[in-house]
């Protein structure tokens, strides 16, 4: 191992007792001396274990630009209640020290006055001009996204004269992967390796040795999820913004992107569990109720969609109660099936896997992956429940109406979210307790339906 | 927008039945015209549309490089398929076109027999050194995912013979984010940014300039889900690998994590709607059906188990049908809440949200959670009831049983993963199908037990 590097850092609960030990003994060379190397991703976790005033004593003895760092690092609901414990000037303070494109997420979260406020009492202009061109774009585009540091250079000039013009914009840049090429308008027509600014010969031309075929770029306008996408898909790890007019206005970072990847597959993961907001097992508990009632409410009101169904059968149940034995089998297994399939189509939405054709090629294989699946669940219940009961009525209703529900589920389960995506609605929507919902109650009413053929 | 840049690349239908076309007719040279200016990935596309024929037409037509980037883009299924259709010697020049990481994996593809063959017709020794070195480590570990192409220079160098020195190596390294710097001993002891080495003044030393503390590294041994998780932590694009000396030994870059983020994440989505293996829309019918009977068989014991729960009620129901019509709402409301907190957790434990502290503050505001809901479902259940029926003991029955259902259900969804994530066993095992099925059964018990009490 590296011998100046340290072990991994892990959070540990006596690494918090330490912590806790020196603000309460209010030595801050201690902590500062505990947090010596330790990432501000690390301190952000500390702080995020801390009451709000421990946090606070912790949070002053970081110099400036480890503050910014770890408070960009924190949970949204811990930075909001830091934030609002700050003072408008402290807040400025921080933002100087912020990439544009932080800044710009934290002045955006700030009310309207204190948004005001604050960008008063940022002493730096450029920064100002560029949060306040940065605010302008909507939050889920490519402009919204980007930050304004990015090494720039002109496609007529030397690459010696280049690298002298880099190194003046090097001091606020903090990572470096490609130089992007404007000419005289501005407009961005390549990209430079900094491969090739190393290599090159000092003389030779900018337009001679940038990539100018097949550039990748995102408009100021373009949807977060396509820049996601493109980003992931072209393995790239920046990817330059242009404006309406071409020119050059920003760049995006694959750290801000990883982050996007990770929100979208735990949003469709979250709304397939019934989850209808952003929650995490730190979010209060007025937040996860109230994300977690809507379907519930739904689900009841299937559910008595559901009785009514039923209801309509009193008399075949007064008559022979063991059709009421099966009744959970059947949603269940409806249910089950119809998750699954919904879940594939989902993702394969999500990850392009499904790209073009149109709904039938679908829907007939997973009628016969339901035809598999459902002859083998019917034979072993009929088997089971020839060897369990006298009545084979019973065991024949169960195994047909299981056959059924899984073919006709599995088709609702490919069709919907199919259907949504083709009117451009979320088919996440698609998933989880709303197909649930919709098969119990198809699943008992071919359940009954049956049962009346056959006995 | 870049004059010299094509708009994005979209597949369409149209695009498709051009390239067929041009198949068809042989005419290779319009294919090179269609293709020209396309990524890799977005031929990879192309190809994984097209029959094995249509597709190694296509495939020939592309320069060396290309060909073999498309390849490693191809979806996994179509991959295996084309690769069995080549020789052993046209397998061997596409490595040598590869990263050695790519050339390893799609070595790890082939049997053993095609293995040895694949690695003798190799013609450039020195890759056959780095893949079999490769070879070595398991998938799902540092080792398994670095390449061997990355910057080195020595700490006691000066930076303008580093330059020269890595002239030579640029060649095959295609993505250059950071130089490691190593010992005489090859141990890894800092990283010079390549910002330093364009900056810097030549006659300086390697190890004057470079970041020796704190750098953040991978053991070969170390999991993959940890390296992604280190990198997404500390927003890092390639990270250097050492062996069990500290020697360095490989790299491992950003392209390759995200798509283990993207994995992990689709993983336990998949688990969760009860799909056991890593299927796609596009995968075969048997994968399909293989991967979702094991969890419909399960639920279909727990449906089974469930009848025998009620046949325990046959006489209640006999005397008072009207008990059957509310065991869908019972269970599909167990079931919906069970998941809801199941993924909250399993979430939570994959994003490092829940770090740490014990299992009973969890319970104790999902209870909390439980209590609300549950208290809001049951007295709207109780009220529709009382509206649309005289026996209001069979709605205050519903009513309890249902408070009880989410209160109970939701501390099993958040306990189980817990519980299996204490013991190291995946929790995401616990979610989805297996949390509803244990749901059912225990909603079905507790609500004929209290129609008991009331009745």
């Amino acid at each position: 191992m590296p011998k100046t590097s340290q072990v991994q850092f892990k959070l540990t609960k006596e690494f918090l007792d330490e912590i806790r030990e020196a603000i309460h003994s209010g030595s801050e060379s201690q902590i500062e001396l505990l947090l010596k190397d330790v990432h501000p991703a690390d301190i952000a976790d500390v702080l995020d274990q801390m009451t709000l005033e421990e946090a606070k004593f912790i949070y002053k003895t970081l110099e400036d630009d480890r503050a910014s760092d770890t408070l960009m690092e924190l949970e949204d609901e811990v930075r909001n209640r830091f934030i609002k414990s700050l003072s408008n000037k402290e807040i400025a303070e921080q933002i100087e020290q912020m990439d544009s494109d932080d800044a710009a997420d934290l002045i955006g979260e700030l009310s309207e006055e204190d948004q005001e406020e604050v960008i008063q009492q940022i002493e730096d202009k450029e920064i100002v001009e560029e949060v306040i061109d940065l605010l302008n774009y909507d939050e889920d585009s490519a402009g919204g996204l980007m930050q304004k540091e990015y090494f720039k250079a002109k496609a007529d000039a030397k690459v010696s004269d280049t690298v002298v013009e880099l190194r003046k914009q090097a001091e606020e840049i903090k990572s470096v992967y490609s130089i992007y090429v404007v000419d005289e308008d501005d407009k961005l027509v390549g990209v430079l390796p900094l491969k090739q600014l190393i290599f090159t010969s000092p003389n030779s031309l900018v337009s001679d040795k940038m990539i100018s075929q097949n550039i990748k770029y995102a408009k100021v306008s373009t949807p977060n999820v396509e820049v996601a996408d493109m980003m992931e898909k072209y393995d790239l790890v920046a990817l330059p913004v242009v404006d309406i007019a071409g020119k050059l206005v920003g760049r995006i970072t694959i750290d801000d992107v990883v982050d996007i990847i990770k929100e979208e597959a735990d949003r469709d993961y979250q709304l397939a569990s019934g989850i209808s907001e952003n929650v995490e097992p730190t979010s209060s508990i007025l937040k996860q109720t109230r994300s977690r009632l809507p379907w519930l409410i739904i689900g009841m009101l299937g559910g008595i969609l559901g009785a009514q169904v039923i209801s309509q059968y009193e008399g075949e149940i007064a008559l022979n109660p063991a059709l009421a034995y099966f009744i959970p089998l059947i949603t269940a297994m409806g249910g089950n099936v119809g998750v699954q399939s919904s879940a594939i189509v989902v993702q394969g939405l999500a990850n392009h896997t499904i790209k073009i054709g149109g709904i039938f090629p679908k829907v007939a294989k997973e009628t016969a992956v339901g035809l598999i699946n459902g002859i083998i669940c019917s034979v072993l219940v009929f088997g089971i429940s020839y060897l369990i009961s006298e009545d084979h009525q019973l065991g024949l209703t169960v195994s047909l109406a299981l056959l059924t529900v899984i073919l006709i589920a599995g088709i609702m389960g490919t069709v919907t979210p199919l259907m949504l995506n083709k009117f451009k609605i979320d088919p996440a929507l698609a998933t989880g307790p709303f197909i649930t919902t919709v098969n119990d109650v198809l699943g008992l009413f071919i359940y009954f339906v049956i049962g009346l053929l056959i006995y």
